[in-house]
């Protein structure tokens, strides 16, 4: 007889992968943790996966072999995505959020631990395929969001510094320029990163591109191939912004009497090429 | 007959409390979700709860009445919680991570959203009877626990910056002075907080306490209580910190020959005076 119920299992199991996002568990481990057969075990985890996809909670995977196991992916259908992404912009598009200069007041949206686990989830759907070992992103704002976005692919956060700190030992110090003409610093310490590694760049905000160009310059300082960069808010069709291939979550627009119009990117509406979207 | 099985909903169910932690949910709303009668919904989550207790995986609240309904805490036993510091102070005294000038290298430790997740659960653990309206740190290294603080307990998590930023609008900026004596600057935006309002501090670091007697200040010039003081790391009796009632997770000596020793603080040893923590 088993020790366990199956609803209780069902329901420790689901928390143990929801927890721990996209690392793949062997099914010895919850046979072994509750005293069940492989057979007993596989249909639990049968039932959940298809709870959680039948919801839109976020996928379970099976993967089989004897590297196989099974793993929770927080991701959402592209239509979760775009509604979600779609009421923060309007948050966003609130007229008391534009301070004086024309800039958009948000780091308390940034900094929800809600709505940056949300961002997280959605950009982290992106990027499963393209198996980076770190998300980079610069301090400060873009943080959160970055961070959630590592804990759903399940790899580590490595925060760039405006400047090298010593309590952080030997770095790589780049200086690029900015939108504005300005010549900033951005600093990693050396032992953050090992050479050859593969990192996705994540941040809040995107207008010249002048920062990203300066993450992309460090990350070949390290030999580190950049295989994505996501944005919150990108300024919609830029000058010159000599970057390619990123993806943000929302445009903004500013018109002449200073109103500013933040809405969800494009590519939410558009359907997975993989056909993981149904 | 009911439209989903006892097991699907459960599955579901633990998803939808664990993903948003201290927020209280409607039995109703779930009854509608499921299309469950209240009686059978009652009993899903008193297997749930049961089974998250009896497996050490956080504790499902059920509170009576109009106001009532049902909510899920990440909260660790002191036991657990004790073990899981253990392991990141073994981690932290690693003599490779004495830098040149005594300092700690412990950035990846910090950003580490697994980490991270663990510490900012044992944090709220102490301080969901707190009834903070926000976490506040300072910016940068504190940030990844507080937010997930934050999100444990289910509220905004407030960033205080180096300078004030032209990009935050008006903001109050505060000088303190430093454990070195020199003297720093912190800024807040001034519509990030509203008067009355309870702050928990939460920060990667504590020697002399002037930072976190910077962020005292700054929450008193907006007329806010802090309800709460918590640290991931701590000078073990340092001179002159005139800071009280502060909890940190782990206490650090160095030694005259420049070796760094950190471990889990006492308190996480004490049983929770409320006894529940059993």
């Amino acid at each position: 007889m088993d020790k366990f119920k199956r609803t209780e299992r069902i329901a420790a199991i689901t928390r143990l992968l929801v927890e721990s996002p996209n690392r793949l568990f062997t099914l010895t481990r919850f046979c072994d943790k509750f005293s069940t057969a492989k057979s007993t075990m596989s249909e639990d985890i049968s039932i959940i996966a298809d709870a959680m996809h039948k919801h839109g909670l976020g996928e379970i995977q099976t993967l089989p072999g004897a590297a196989g196991g099974v793993r929770f992916r927080p991701s959402m259908s592209r239509k979760q995505a775009y509604e979600e992404v779609e009421a923060i912009s309007q948050v966003l598009c609130d007229p008391q959020r534009v301070l004086a200069g024309g800039f958009l007041y948000w780091s308390d949206v940034l900094s929800s631990p809600d709505i940056a686990r949300k961002m997280g989830c959605i950009i982290a759907g992106e990027y499963y395929d393209a198996k980076a070992d770190f998300v980079l992103t610069m301090e400060t704002k873009g943080i959160p969001v970055a961070l959630m976005t590592a804990e759903a692919l399940g790899i580590p956060l490595i925060i760039a510094r405006r400047s090298s700190k010593v309590y952080e030992g030997s770095a790589v110090n780049i200086n690029y320029v900015t939108a504005r003409g300005g010549i900033e610093t951005m600093a990693l310490a050396r032992r953050a990163v090992k050479l050859g590694q593969k990192a996705l760049i994540v941040d809040d905000f995107i207008r010249g591109g002048g920062t990203s160009r300066g993450m992309i310059s460090l990350m070949a300082e390290f030999n580190v191939e950049v295989v994505g960069l996501a944005f919150v808010l990108a300024e919609d069709n830029p000058p010159d912004r000599h970057i390619s291939g990123e993806k943000s979550l929302m445009l903004f627009t500013e018109s002449k009497d200073g109103h500013m119009h933040v809405r969800p990117a494009q590519w939410l509406r558009e359907k997975r090429v993989d056909g993981t979207d149904e």
